[in-house]
C-alpha cells in the first residue's frame, strides 16, 4: 500500500478528469473501467450519442488543466432556449446576458478526448476491468483483467467515479454504515434524432436548446456539430394520457408527435424505427452520507446522482474534481482521510442544493416555459440583473454561469422567488410589467438578506 | 412455472412463520437459507440468544395457525417497564392493564420450533442454500446447493423474507425502478447477560422488560427461561461523553457501568469479557417502494426494517403473513399480481407509521422514562383510558395490545399527544394531577376528531 497509488473506479468523463488531475499533482493513477475501450471503433455506433450541456463550472476544471483548446471545438454554443408551441410558432429565450451560453458537447466524443490525454499525462487507463470486488477495510480490489483472470490490488486509496450504480458505493452500502437514498422520477426518456437537412444544413437554429414544453411531458433537442440534432423526448412510464405505456404502434406514436410536437415530427423522417430500436430509460436521483469510508471515497454520480433538468450533472462532477485538487494542493497529495474528510464536509450541502434545483427545474421546463406569466417573470428578471447586476444575479445565472456554491445559489434563489411571486401577484402584472419600481424591489432584496 | 410453487427465500422468524401460511394453503413451498440449519447443535453457542418481544399483533397470526400451545412454554410475560435510576432506585410502570403484557422469547428457540412446524406442515426448508442471483423478469433463482453445485429455479413467485440486508431487495434495487432508503442511526447496540444468582434464581423482578435510561444511552435487560437475562446496551457509536469509541479497555467500561449502571454491573461478573468478544452492531431503518417487481415481492424486515424500540419488527413481520394470508383467502391462493398489489397498498402507509414510531419511542425509552413529568403523564393517561377505554387508549397500548393500523394509531396517538402537551403545561400539574377535569380532556378529543 503506497498513498500515492490511487485507483480510480469508472473511465467516464468525471473518473478521466480525476485521473489527469491526480497524475498531474504527481500520483500514480490506475483508472479501472468494466467497458470496453470508447475509443475501440466498433464501440460507439453511429449517431448514439448523447448530448451534455457543459457550462462554466465544468469549463472552469477544464481551464485549470490548461484543456480549453482541445475542447471548443466540439462544443456548440447554446444562447437560451428555444421555445416551441403546439402551432410550431417559437421564442427565443436567452440563457443569461449576450455571449453568455451553456455549449452542446457529445457525452462520448469528449470522453475520447479525456481518455486520450488522460492516458499522454501518464494515468493507466484500464478498459475491459471488472471490478469484481471492493474491501473497504484493507482498500483491496479483485479486479477481473480482460482474459477472464482474477487480481487482487491494494492501492493507497479508491475513489468512485463509478456514476450513479457505482459499485463502490454497493460495497460500502453492505460494508459500513452508509445513508443511503435513491429515488426514481415517474417521467422516463427516450433518445431520438433529427438529421441534417437535404442541403446538409441544421433543421433549426443551432445555437439555441430547443424546448417542447407540455406540462406533464416535454421533448427536448441540442445541436451535434455534424449539422444533427440530439432529440430527449421526456414521457412519464404509465398512468398519464400521454405515456410511454400509451406509445405501443407507430399510429400511437404518429398521433402523439402530430398533436403535440408537430414541427419536429416533420424533421424526423425515421422516427418509429428510432422510437422502438432505442430504448426507454428511467431517471433516478441519489442521495448518500458520508461519502468516505476508511480510504475510499465517492465522486460525482456515485454519490449524488441528479436528474438532468438543470443540465448540471457534470458540471457538478467536474467541480467536485476541481474542489479536490484543491483540497490536496492545501493539505499535501497524500493526507488521503483530512482531504476527504473535508471534501465531503464542504460538498454535500451543495451536491444536496443542485440536486434539488434539478427536480425544481423540471417542473419550470415542461410547464412554465410555455406559460406568457413566465416569460414575463424572466423578462423582469433579466432587467432587474441589467440594472443591478449584483444585487440581483438570477438562479438560473447563479448556478450555470458562475461558481458560487450551489447552496448559497439556492437560497438566494428562494428569497428572489419569493419577492417576484408577490410582483407577479399583482393581477396587472402583463400590461404594466415595463413601468415597474426595479429600485423597490431590489430594496426587500436588501431588507430580506438582513434579516 | 408453476403459480403453486413458491419459493421464499430466508428461513428466519418471518420466512418459516410465512412457509407455513402459505404450505396450509396448498401451495408447494420451499424456503431457501444461506445460513446452516439453526437446529444443529453446533449452530447456536450457549447464552448467545437475541431476546424478541412478542404482544397482540405477534399472537394474532400465531393464534390464527393454532400455534399458541406450542409458543407459551417459551414466552416470559413482561407487565411493565421497571425503571432503574442511577441510585438502583427502580419504579415500575405498567404497559396497559392489569394482566397486559408482552412476552420475552428467544430468537433462536422461537425460530427453531417454527422451522420444525414447517417442516411437520410439508414445507421445503433448504440450509446452507444460497441465492447467488434473481432474476426478477423471470423470476428465476440460482441457488448454490451444499455440496458447491448450482441450480436455477423457475418458481411461480418468489417472495424475500430475507431481512434488512435482503437478497431479493438487492436484484430489485439493481434490476427496477425501486426507490430506496436506507438510514443508520448513531446509535449501536451490545448483547451483554445477567446470569442466575448463586441460589439459581432470577437476579431481578423477572416480569419486567428493565431499562436503565441515561438520557443519550440505555441499558435494557429481558427475562430467559434459564433464569438469565439478556441485556442490550445502546450507546451512540462516536462524538459524545459516553459512547462505544471511548470504551477501549476494562478501566473505561467500569468506570461507565458503576457511575451509570451500578446495580446491573454488580450483576455482571463477567461484564469485561462480554462486552469486549460481543460485536458492536448497527441499527438501520429501511423502507422502500414498491415491494413488488414482476412475480417477486418483499415482506418484514426485507421492505420495511425498522429500529426495535416499539419491540415491533417481529410482530409487524408476523402481521404482514396474516394479512398476505387473508387476501390470498379473498383473492386465490394463486392470483399473485393481484395479492401482491393489494399488499402493498394497504400496507404500506401502516409500515411506514410503525417505522416512524419505533424511532420516536427511542427518545422516550432513553430519555422521558426516567423524567417524573413523564411518569406522571402516563398516570394521566392510564386514568383516562379506564374512565373512558374507548375514547381514549394510549399510544402504547394501540400498538402493543391491539391490532389498530399502526396508521391509525399514528395519527390518534398524536391528537393524543397535542392534548396531553397542553394538560402538561400547567406548572401545576405534578401537584394537582390527581384533581383533573377528565370529562373535558375528553370532550377535547371529541372535538379534535370532527375537525
Amino acid at each position: 500500500m503506497n498513498n500515492n497509488d490511487v485507483s480510480i473506479i469508472g473511465a467516464g468523463l468525471i473518473g478521466s478528469l480525476l485521473g489527469i488531475f491526480l497524475q498531474k499533482r504527481g500520483l500514480s493513477v490506475s483508472v479501472y473501467e468494466k467497458r470496453p475501450d470508447l475509443r475501440l471503433p466498433e464501440y460507439a455506433p453511429e449517431g448514439r450519442s448523447i448530448n451534455m450541456a457543459l457550462s462554466d463550472r465544468g469549463w472552469k476544471a477544464i481551464d485549470e488543466l490548461g484543456l480549453r483548446s482541445l475542447v471548443e471545438p466540439y462544443a456548440i454554443p447554446m444562447y437560451g432556449r428555444r421555445i416551441h408551441d403546439e402551432h410550431g410558432d417559437t421564442t427565443f429565450l436567452p440563457y443569461g446576458k449576450e455571449n453568455q451560453a451553456i455549449y452542446s458537447i457529445s457525452r462520448g466524443k469528449f470522453n475520447h478526448m479525456l481518455v486520450d490525454e488522460a492516458e499522454k499525462n501518464g494515468v493507466q487507463m484500464k478498459f475491459d476491468h471488472h471490478c469484481k470486488e471492493i474491501n473497504i477495510t484493507d482498500t483491496s480490489i479483485v479486479v477481473q483483467n480482460p482474459d477472464g483472470s482474477t487480481e487482487k490490488n491494494t492501492p493507497g486509496v479508491i475513489i468512485g467515479a463509478d456514476g450513479a450504480y457505482s459499485s463502490l458505493r454497493d460495497a460500502m452500502q453492505h460494508q459500513t454504515r452508509l445513508n443511503y437514498t435513491q429515488e426514481y422520477i415517474s417521467h422516463g426518456y427516450k433518445e431520438l434524432s433529427i438529421p441534417p437537412t437535404k442541403e446538409g444544413e441544421y433543421a433549426m437554429d443551432p445555437n439555441a436548446l430547443h424546448i417542447w414544453p407540455r406540462g406533464m411531458f416535454m421533448l427536448i433537442a441540442l445541436p451535434n456539430p455534424d449539422k444533427s440534432f440530439t432529440c430527449t423526448l421526456f414521457l412519464p412510464f404509465e398512468g398519464a394520457k400521454v405515456c410511454f405505456a400509451k406509445i405501443n404502434d407507430r399510429k400511437d406514436l404518429d398521433t402523439v408527435f402530430k398533436t403535440y410536437f408537430d414541427d419536429a415530427y416533420a424533421l424526423m423522417p425515421d422516427l418509429a424505427q428510432q422510437y422502438f430500436d432505442n430504448p426507454t430509460s428511467s431517471l433516478i436521483n441519489v442521495e448518500c452520507y458520508p461519502w468516505l469510508a476508511n480510504k475510499s471515497m465517492l465522486i460525482g454520480d456515485a454519490c449524488h446522482a441528479m436528474v438532468p433538468f438543470f443540465g448540471q450533472g457534470m458540471n457538478c462532477g467536474f467541480e467536485d474534481c476541481y474542489i479536490l485538487d484543491g483540497l490536496l494542493e492545501k493539505y499535501g497529495a497524500t493526507s488521503w482521510e483530512l482531504v476527504f474528510e473535508k471534501f465531503q464536509k464542504i460538498r454535500k450541502k451543495d451536491t444536496d442544493a443542485i440536486s434539488k434545483m434539478a427536480r425544481d427545474n423540471f417542473t419550470e421546463m415542461r410547464d412554465s416555459v410555455a406559460n406568457p406569466k413566465f416569460l414575463v417573470r424572466k423578462k423582469i428578471e433579466a432587467k432587474l440583473h441589467e440594472l443591478y447586476p449584483n444585487e440581483w444575479i438570477p438562479l438560473y445565472t447563479m448556478v450555470t454561469f458562475s461558481d458560487m456554491k450551489y447552496a448559497d445559489a439556492y437560497a438566494q434563489g428562494k428569497l428572489q422567488d419569493e419577492i417576484m411571486d408577490r410582483v407577479m401577484d399583482d393581477p396587472t402584472i402583463l400590461q404594466n410589467y415595463q413601468q415597474l419600481n426595479y429600485e423597490e424591489i431590489i430594496r426587500q432584496v436588501d431588507t430580506a438578506r438582513m434579516v
